[in-house]
């Protein structure tokens, strides 16, 4: 089940994690459905000559999970995305764990927005990207069946 | 081929687009991927009962396009991704085709960094996100030829 936080119930400093390792496939998918085929993601040899020195992951990719961070978990289910900010501090790279942390800085009363701090570290609690989530809350509390995604085959 | 356009070749005001028609399966792709399963983008009963009305993106979705549109025109591949704001304004729908516009507002001599407005339209002119996107653009013009990406079987 995935269970939303209605407005009224969320408060300041409240905080939420999500995570997920990044595989190799997740990368290519990101190519494939944004277009985005920038060969520092993509090809290895390429990859190998840039100041990262191996295939990195997009930046928006880190974007996604900050989406479903706020999703899945704070204030979860039924909000609406409003705006965010994202700086990209480090690279990420293929079997990184990536952490996103999300905290509650700021309520407006007069829309059910909700302010939220957005910090996504690595597995070695380096700091890889960081911002700024602005979202409209659901008024209600809102449980749902996790919805089963589909198998996706790349080749 | 994509090709890049150098930091030095740069020009305040130069622009460029990209464009993508969002088909279904980018949806259920990006839910895979990110793991943001909201249902109003996965659920089409529960999103009737939305202020929407059906499905939508995800407003991160539109985030990859502006992703996609700095790597594949301007700067180009090889640019480095600092930063992205982004205020989705309108929510994009299943077949609509999204224009993201790109215009370089600012050139920061010290370290190849330019600033970019992002202004993305729908098929009806109707603006559904703004921003703004800061990278490191490459010092020498890139040419290469375009990925070939794989096919991506959902289910």
């Amino acid at each position: 089940m995935i269970t939303s936080i209605p407005y009224a119930e969320l408060q300041i400093g409240q905080s939420a994690e999500y995570r997920k390792t990044v595989s190799e496939q997740d990368i290519v998918l990101f190519a494939v459905l944004s277009g985005d085929a920038n060969p520092v993601h993509l090809d290895a040899e390429y990859a190998r000559g840039t100041i990262f020195g191996e295939r990195i992951a997009h930046g928006m990719f880190t974007g996604s999970l900050v989406s479903a961070a706020l999703a899945m978990t704070l204030p979860g289910p039924g909000s609406i995305y409003l705006g965010q900010s994202l700086k990209f501090r480090r690279p990420v790279k293929i079997n990184d764990t990536i952490t996103v942390r999300l905290e509650v800085t700021e309520k407006r009363d007069s829309k059910n927005i909700v302010v939220l701090d957005c910090k996504v570290t690595n597995q070695n609690q380096e700091t890889v990207a960081t911002g700024t989530a602005e979202v409209i809350a659901p008024n209600e509390r809102i449980s749902l069946e996790t919805p089963v995604l589909p198998n996706v085959t790349v080749g």
